[in-house]
């Protein structure tokens, strides 16, 4: 059985799982899951994942696992995306919990809230989370300023997590411009071997109340 | 030159690390820092880590860490605390950032604002943060409903991390009768071979404007 990615297409965090699939050029097979449609909301993905998110990869053997960043561990296993090195290795993980706690909530809800029209521009919660974000923005800045990826001297599951929202961080209304490291970086990431688009952002259906997305 | 930790007592982040290095018998010298007091605030501190949160490790050679998981997956890599399968080394990866995400900032910032009197039980946001509580403390009882420990067989980091908040959630105000899986794995994490207690939670400086937590 090859792998299965239930994967929603707007999702920053599916994303990162396609990115890594596509650099390993690993066949898998796409699941489409619409989550404002509700596809998360039924008793049979709560089997899949109690936590009811996407991404979630289908392993062979009926083995499921969640967590975008706990899918890039397991594919990026002995592979150059994950270093060996116990420092190393730990600096991922830290950067990968960083992603989650502060990127994708801040970066990556700001975004989802301005492109379904949730939140205005000068909506003072809308004010209120560009702060938060541009403290995100400058926390990475600071850190690739003295370096090309986020550990060690290559490109690592670190890099593609915060990849995943911060090449969006425009849809959420911030401006990169005086970020001049992270945009540097970001193009560092787009000339890596095997490299893909992200898909279409929130579709039609991505209207409030239509469902719960991770970011609610 | 021994392992050095940055350590806050009132901290459950900090309190795992001192956790797993009992468990593997490690020496170290505990630096105690005082978050209240402003000690993570000056420039020194954000030199050994820019984002000013402790636990922060001390390497040989001048190389510090940061971020309690990634601290924990450092220490514990060649140990029998972290997995070397790869799907069950990412489902420990998996439970590090769900601590983070939601068991630290649910459990531990409701802890920290009723011990700390800045929250009375019968606040409406003491309240709301309490049914957010007890959506993780739900969701860990269904993992553990069928599970001796959080991943694979066997006692792992995952459990250590889980464990920092979890077992002291009654000071956050939450009754655990419930849950009565989590509290039968509470005292199996008790059992475990150099299994050390907390240190004491917030000192009398922990007042409102005498510094910033982690929770704020």
């Amino acid at each position: 059985m090859p792998l299965r990615l239930y994967d929603y297409a707007g999702s920053g965090n599916c994303y990162k799982v396609r990115l890594l699939l596509a650099h390993l050029n690993r066949p898998y097979q796409r699941i489409a899951i619409d989550i404002f449609g509700g596809e998360t909301l039924t008793d049979e993905y709560a089997r899949i994942n109690p936590l009811r998110s996407t991404p979630v990869l289908e392993l062979a053997g009926g083995r499921y696992l969640g967590e975008s960043g706990a899918i890039l561990v397991y594919l990026a296993t002995d592979t150059p995306y994950l270093p060996d090195d116990p420092f190393e290795l730990a600096g991922v993980i830290g950067w990968l919990i960083y992603e989650q706690t502060d990127v994708m909530p801040l970066i990556g809800g700001l975004r989802f809230r301005m492109l379904t029209g949730r939140l205005s521009p000068s909506d003072p919660d809308a004010i209120r989370r560009r702060d938060g974000a541009h403290d995100v923005l400058s926390h990475l800045e600071g850190h690739l300023s003295t370096r090309d990826f986020f550990v060690g001297d290559r490109y690592t599951i670190a890099d593609i997590a915060i990849y995943g929202y911060t090449h969006v961080a425009h849809e959420a209304g911030l401006d990169l411009a005086p970020f001049e490291s992270l945009r540097a970086w970001l193009r560092r990431v787009e000339l890596q071997p095997g490299y893909i688009e992200d898909l279409e952002p929130y579709g039609d259906n991505a209207t409030p109340g239509a469902g719960r997305s991770i970011y609610d």
